[in-house]
């Protein structure tokens, strides 16, 4: 356990801030919502010129391996080469413009379009085109697919579909070493689960942000984790969120046990157990949940992982990918049960997209108007000012 | 009996006119069922500026019961307080717009948020904001749920979605104590059937006016009920319609045999017999059927009163509630047997849906021109001389 | 054989000539494949102002039988009178616009309005009419059924929604005599199987028009008829094709083997089977392939001829009506067998529309730009151009 606690103690990574609470902050108006308009403006605005959270990086650990996902309504090719570095295409040949791969993942030796053949290498390259050398001045080089720029920080592959783009590392300069605790790079992924939510992606953010709802919402969850605790050390930017306090000796499972090897351990046998005697300042007795603009949302837990993976579709649907990552060690050990946790946040998740369509239905009336945040809705305050510098 | 014929000859409710069949007249054009631009104005000019049938009060008998319902795109809570008054609020929370309630019908002590559990009294008041009061300048009394104007005719609850409004009793000053003859306030509703209909809400009304009709679409009705027996005695304006005659010792049921006590009986046990003596004038051999512009279709045998909900969704498609209504006490006797009535009406209802569904998709031909209306149709030219006149 | 080898040597019909190949072709905008605006101006310019194929004579052989069909959004009725001729009317009844039939196909004596009992006679003209004699001036001679141009090629039933039309003799002047062999206006058909394609149906023309993606898409088509043995003689304007080659002794079925009397025959036995020993220019060792703009593929094989009706829907829609023709006195020997050439396309079929599906995904990127065509895409360039002539 030691070592757990001296790399907590070492790192000055969390700074707990009084938050920026300003009375008088009410939820956005109603185009923000549901009208098309903005929709459309919020997806060049911030989808299209903004890094994305598309995946991580051990789901395509070797050559060939590859991810698809859409971005913008834009299909990508997330792909590592034999070099080890990881691209990514716009899923569509330069021949007629098919569609190239039709999985969301899987493994292939070269790229090569169902259609009339044209063949690609893992780094984009043409490298096969039947009977275009009879075309005069056709060029191999010519054709190669279209990159998209990616980059990976903590792990997480991020896209960005635009020209000018801030380097990843500059805009993930403020979360620095904030995270090392938890070896992000290295967790493994054992479980997705796809959720089609009625709902505004913002309400998402919102609802992710505050703990007010939880009484009458999650009822198992606010008996593990008090709804009053949560501390903030994130509280203005593109950045935000906190911890809440887990109680004693519990873990954010169905059975309330840890369910595998802490996240953050140097893999020595002792932390292969819960600690109840870390202390109250110990990890083991804090979740962390951290909202990364414009589609994340990172949920650390002394045992596992969640990410979720937000993609809106319309101004009232959303679909939400859900991730849980452990400790690459945790399946060798005998404690690993992912399904505990699994299956806990899978019912909290559910009853918060529920409310979150329940708000949808609601703010497209009429007769909506913006409420008032309450003392502790400061961070969903905090969200909407972001989004709002974003979108003026 | 006497009674009952007594009470008829008393009230002057009934004088027949001579229809006001207009040669010359045709249906209305394309776009007025066809064109999203005309349906909106529809939306505006006539379902957000009427007054709209809702519900009947026998459907809240206590309080904190509640029908919600949807208008003009907008959810409407209709609930009974303690007082015994009803009210209407829009279904909105006003901390961030939740949808407050999910079911279309049920009863509650208050009306609380299923999402932060602010609670509202039955008169709508905020009675509960859990964490405002650290909000500095919150005050639960700016907080009501949002009201909408009701009214109760005959029974019959009324909403409004307009700010100027006439009053409900003006409004039905036409038909003051014309139907007095049938109990309707008192009457309790056995039975609702859904409909989802493809076919403009003109052609509802349209259809519903005329039994030209009838031969070919509705043969048992024909049985019963001659096609060609229809006297009218209102021709003009926002109410129409007048009766047909039952033939002699029939009831518009599925057996042919009187389904239940008399709607208009004062509860005496010879009543609770069909009256083949009651004679020609009698209402034992009369349906009364009444257009109520703009969603109400009243319909009124002897023995109970059926009442159609018209709910426009897009152009082509209209959404039908539809509900048997019952004399009080119609349930204590032996000869109730609503589902007898119901399944008529059903097998009517669906033959008649289907043909307007056939008009629907013809006319929205480039083919279709107005056609012309024959002399016994009308009431349908009639209905559509009113209509023209709000939408000038 | 005989006769069948005279007759393909005395017509003149086919005279390879060289493809215009032409450097530099690139496959069509973005626009032309997912702008709804393209969508409506194609189907104003072309589909209302063209001779469009509707079905064949032989599917309405006796008086009142009748085909539905959709054209342009226009429920179109073709039917037989009782003097043999074939008339085209809108399903539109001329009281108020009511849908007339509402099945694809049927037989009836009259056609009868189903709401109120108007009555046409096979030629349109009104016949019945109740109550109408009530109405001052109306007169049964203004409402006959509105007519649509209808004319006949080969058998084949082609309507024209314009009013300026070019008669189709003129329009088929190219091909005048060009398909005699095949008998087309006496075959039968079959066998029709419907198919809901997602994409554009200009992506259709384009890949029934090459056999570039033979080898990788249709591996047991490649093996019966070589991929690149294409010779095509209509090479510029509204109709396009050519033939390709079957290996000796083989049929385009499941089986391989010929599955019906050949559809040139003549009637006399010796037909009845495959002739290896027809010789290299015999037709029993090529399939036509032509399509007549813009709504047919005309495949005529040995023992039967297949046709492909597109109806396009939306940008990424088109409903594919297909139906295998067979000769008149093929049901009548032994070796008929439909189900193995049904079978043998229906798998072809849906191996294309997957891949023309896959192309509208991917057109529909951003990143999609006009591709090279390859020098054995000539004629989906030679159909893209003709297409540009219409819609330019």
């Amino acid at each position: 356990m030691h070592s757990l606690i001296m790399k907590s103690q070492a790192t000055p990574a969390f700074r707990p801030t009084v938050d920026t609470f300003r009375a008088g902050a009410k939820t956005l108006p109603r185009p923000h919502f549901a009208s098309p308009e903005v929709f459309a403006e919020e997806q060049e605005r911030i989808f299209a010129n903004s890094w994305v959270l598309g995946g991580h990086q051990s789901q395509i650990p070797a050559a060939g391996d590859y991810i698809v996902q859409r971005v913008n309504g834009e299909s990508l090719i997330v792909i590592r080469d034999k070099s080890g570095a990881i691209h990514g295409f716009f899923n569509v040949c330069r021949h007629r413009g098919t569609r190239l791969i039709e999985d969301q993942r899987g493994k292939c030796a070269a790229i090569q379009c169902p259609y009339h053949a044209w063949t690609y290498a893992l780094d984009g390259k043409l490298i096969g085109a039947p009977h275009m050398d009879e075309v005069p001045e056709f060029n191999k080089a010519d054709y190669s697919l279209h990159p998209v720029k990616l980059g990976i920080w903590e792990g997480f592959i991020f896209v960005n579909l635009s020209e000018a783009v801030t380097p990843l590392d500059k805009w993930f300069t403020p979360l620095a070493g904030k995270f090392s605790h938890w070896n992000l790079p290295n967790l493994q992924s054992a479980k997705r689960i796809e959720y089609d939510v009625r709902a505004n992606w913002k309400l998402i953010f919102e609802n992710y942000s505050e703990c007010y709802h939880c009484p009458g919402v999650h009822p198992a969850l606010s008996k593990i984790s008090p709804y009053d605790s949560a501390e903030n050390d994130l509280t203005e930017g593109p950045f935000l969120g906190g911890f809440m306090k887990i109680n004693r000796g519990k873990s954010l499972t169905m059975s309330g046990n840890a369910c595998a090897l802490p996240v953050g351990s140097n893999g020595e046998p002792a932390l292969a157990t819960a600690s109840p005697s870390a202390g109250g300042e110990g990890r083991t007795e804090r979740v962390f949940y951290y909202s990364i603009f414009p589609n994340m949302l990172l949920s650390m837990h002394p045992d596992y992982v969640m990410v979720h993976q937000l993609w809106p579709q319309t101004p009232d649907r959303t679909l939400i990918h859900c991730d849980w990552f452990f400790h690459p060690d945790a399946a060798k050990r005998e404690n690993f049960n992912p399904h505990d946790a699994v299956e806990f946040w899978d019912i909290t998740n559910k009853q918060d997209w529920h409310v979150c369509e329940l708000s949808q239905q609601g703010i497209s009336s009429c007769a909506y108007q913006p409420g008032p945040y309450s003392s502790r809705e400061s961070i969903p305050a905090a969200w909407d000012r972001y989004y709002l510098s974003i979108m003026k």
